[in-house]
């Protein structure tokens, strides 16, 4: 692939979360000369948090790309890292790719395709210890990179993490004049946006609520890290 | 409208800046209870930046709602301060509507549609002088709130804009609940997210840029301020 024309693909599954690609997609669609490309397993729309994102492509129809990246979604993910005809895409991807990317829990897919073993990786904070069964090492950054591999944490960390593959592609110059593009000078009118910062009582009702679903996610997570071991 | 399930109304046009609403929409959609459309004066799909939104609702088929938010957009931006159409509608919702919102140059289309007359509003930065024609006060806060007007910087402020509006709707918890959420803890890998802190070199770039899509723009509002000042 060219460096020059960079081609970058966003690998999407139903229920995505749409900010995961979203936020990421504004930064690489302003990149010079950089073909955004959205795409799933069966091309076509996909609805998601209520919006419908239509014109997609498949991504069989894609020969090549330099940057791939999976956004991860609630119960979806779990769909993803089970659905083999979409990981062995995501590999084949891979493959040739110049980076392989992921913002949220995009990274749990990636490990389910055998992408991360033995590399760093960013997850959304509640769901990184699920990166271990695919011999992954979970890293709380914002945005990690291990060799090609470069993940951002939950949702809002496409931002930063594209700011970065930017900076990667094109050089620093070119990410910052992005950044300025968008306004990027965050101001949280709170700051509880990590484990870490959040009242204690918003992070108990956090944990609460993602209880529910971790027993499906744990399930899926173990049933894929089986099959990738016995693959 | 009721307060425990407030209806979110996007007013889009083809061209919008996707990131301006594609931002708070995640953010608007984990408040509970929320109804958030997507609507155009047209209905259907649009396409922008390389996306096409489609199943968007008619402008004209929503009778009222809690919250109108107008994105922005480059070039089409000033296609939207033109149209008159688009503008009755506008004015039409926000009449009865709780608060009147944009995100980025979105507060230009509000100021064509007469709804900013003395009153401090947000806008991208490159754009915030644009706003005196319409009898709107610039004000250089990331988000800025006059009245029952709530308005937002450029682009990625939009994050913000919504995280304030819904501790307005549902409370700060709700809202802090929902940072922690989508992990919203922001670490750009650069310092160039506004004029005051961008290198030099990157400012002049990016008003260099600008420049060539000043005089179109500024006759858009020109134009459309004489239109209002007339009527």
């Amino acid at each position: 692939m060219s460096e020059r024309e960079p081609v970058i693909v966003f690998a999407l599954f139903p229920g995505v979360t749409q900010l995961d690609f979203t936020g990421p997609h504004q930064v690489f669609s302003r990149l010079p000369g950089a073909r955004v490309i959205l795409a799933s397993a069966a091309g076509g729309a996909i609805e998601t948090d209520g919006i419908t994102f239509a014109g997609l492509r498949r991504l069989a129809e894609i020969p090549a790309c330099d940057v791939v990246c999976v956004p991860g979604g609630a119960g979806a993910t779990d769909n993803a890292i089970g659905d083999d005809a979409f990981l062995a895409e995501l590999r084949r991807l891979a493959a040739t790719a110049r980076y392989v990317t992921s913002v949220c829990t995009g990274s749990l897919v990636l490990g389910a395709a055998g992408l991360l073993r033995g590399r760093r990786a960013a997850c959304h904070w509640a769901w990184r210890d699920l990166l271990a069964p695919f011999g992954a090492i979970a890293d709380p950054g914002r945005v990690v990179r291990d060799g090609n591999v470069i993940t951002g944490g939950g949702v809002t960390a496409g931002i930063d993490f594209a700011l970065t593959v930017v900076a990667e592609l094109a050089g620093r110059e070119t990410a910052q004049t992005i950044q300025l593009a968008i306004e990027y000078a965050p101001a949280p009118p709170f700051n509880a946006g990590s484990p870490e910062t959040a009242p204690p009582a918003i992070l108990a009702r956090a944990e609460d609520h993602n209880a529910t679903a971790r027993p499906r996610r744990r399930q899926a997570v173990m049933q894929a890290a089986s099959r990738l071991a016995a693959g």
